[in-house]
């Protein structure tokens, strides 16, 4: 029996999540806000957001979130982070009770410092052995041509992650099954604000060396947090942790490392968003991410720098000094 | 009391580590090969390997062995990780009996599958106490422009560890102590093998979600490898292990990388070597990982594909498909 998904947003990943999953076989309604871009999806190319992907007719698109919800055996969230409550307190109730719940969303909720399984929970009345996170260095472009790519599907509950799995496996889109949820939501989020300060390095003119350190180092502040929340630490090694952020902090299809890179060259955070059009994800949660360490303390210096550039209006070459100058240490502590 | 440090072999990566070295404070005799390049070094330029380097007073150059090695409080070995035997078998037995030996070297022996620091106490006599595994994001061209960087200095010994730490940080230049020499050593020797994947990939039109996949399952293989072998787990986490390989993998810069790509775009290895003008780590050394790899039992199917390409000349592109057909799993196992 075909399985029949909604996938609950329509912007670049959660339309090409969409075609993963058409690929690996199952029929897609997709729930979009805006007419036109239903109108675009159920014409086979949501031209807004993915132009150079032709999606197959097992894809639909709905306005109407009911309509996409009704008989779904799994439901795929892909709305922006810190729309989720809202969305979930609108439509949240007509989640069938029995379907896995997806989240492709990366991000801390702020003001709560929840992470999106967490609101998934509360905001839905979801169990924790039906909510899925999938992620790892999956940027929607790539994924539309069909590029090789893997992930990671975590669910509390192995049975429901493998089905997942099952789900969204292709010739070409490689699911790795896991339990860690926690593990790849810290990951998931932590990853833009370090894509922010490898982006920032490479704006000032810093090259491979610089960003690689950047990145390790950041790892390293990330599995901190992840451990404080009740990770494994072995997820910060795998595609949602490291995987993910390597493709975040290499791409300039990353909107959080051409963010960095632009305060690197010397813009503010208001002429960065201008040149941009648009803000980004880590920007909006570096704060919630460095209340989270504050309030389990865990030392996280790379996310304290780019807090103070973009909150406090630091001059970015100060970065640079502060981080090295700190007294040595030993590798693992 | 300034150290005296002997810097063995010359080219790139020695040069700029001398620089660290004399910049942290110490006195670098390097010991050259070929006279003109101990010639160019004592004036101020080794212009061969890195012309836009301007040397201190305080880095002279000699050909004669002993005369570097006479009075060092501290021996860095920077030759080529092939011809290391060869070498201390000449000038091994004027280290002096109390210098810690640092090794820069990242590769297996052929034919033995020795590690650099195993050749080093077989070939030398060092105690393991005394021997120094330098490694992580060192891109030597970036070195020399100073740019941020951070690297791991591991010793079994951590007091010698922290001592070599103190004689090579610099405001540009951080290292980080560690006791673990084999995870060092394996990360160092098997990100080669995962840069030319990297790079096969990149040649053959992929992108960065392709990429950061490789990179990270590449990084689970390796980790593999260094559990069989002794190392520590988190090794392949820090800078000798993300670390070194993200910078390897992202940087035009690696030569393991640039091969890669040409073998991607379908160049055979001779067609690669000849275009290079040069063959590479990577290119010497997978093999030996493998054999590595199957005496210990462990799986590395990166690197199997890599030597099916390298060693068997099997067509680039049957990796993906081999890669991604293989059965669903967890990513922990």
């Amino acid at each position: 029996m075909t399985t029949r998904v909604a996938v609950m947003g329509s912007g670049n990943w959660g339309t090409a999540f969409a075609m993963i999953l058409a690929d690996a076989g199952s029929d897609v309604t997709m729930w979009a806000r805006r007419q036109e871009v239903a109108d675009a999806v159920n014409a086979g190319c949501n031209d807004a957001y993915l132009p150079e992907l032709r999606l197959s007719p097992s894809v639909r698109a709905t306005v109407d979130p009911a309509e996409a919800l009704a008989r779904a055996d799994l439901v795929v969230l892909a709305v922006p982070s810190q729309t989720l409550r809202d969305n979930l307190t609108r439509w949240g109730g007509a989640i069938p009770h029995q379907a896995p719940v997806v989240s492709l969303l990366k991000g801390v909720e702020l003001g709560t410092t929840m992470r999106m399984s967490q609101v998934i929970a509360e905001a839905a009345d979801v169990d924790d052995d039906r909510i899925v996170v999938v992620s790892g260095p999956n940027l929607a472009h790539e994924i539309a041509l069909r590029q090789p790519a893997a992930g990671v599907v975590a669910c509390r509950d192995m049975g429901t992650a493998e089905r997942v799995a099952g789900a969204c496996a292709t010739p070409w889109f490689r699911p790795y099954t896991d339990t860690d949820v926690i593990g790849a939501e810290v990951g998931g989020a932590a990853k833009n604000v370090v894509a922010l300060a490898s982006g920032m390095a490479e704006g000032m003119g810093f090259g491979d060396n610089t960003k690689a350190t950047i990145i390790t180092r950041g790892l390293a502040e990330t599995t901190r947090l992840g451990l404080a929340l009740g990770a494994h630490p072995q997820t910060f090694m795998g595609l949602a942790g490291v995987g993910d952020l390597i493709a975040t902090c290499m791409s300039p299809l990353s909107r959080n490392h051409s963010f960095g890179v632009r305060l690197g060259r010397g813009l503010s955070v208001a002429q960065a968003t201008a040149e941009l059009r648009t803000t980004t994800e880590g920007v909006k949660s570096c704060e919630s991410i460095l209340t989270l360490a504050q309030q389990h303390d865990v030392d996280m210096p790379i996310c304290e720098q780019v807090v103070a550039v973009i909150r406090d209006g630091h001059p970015v070459g100060e970065i640079g000094p502060r981080l090295m100058s700190r007294d040595l240490k030993a590798e693992k502590h």
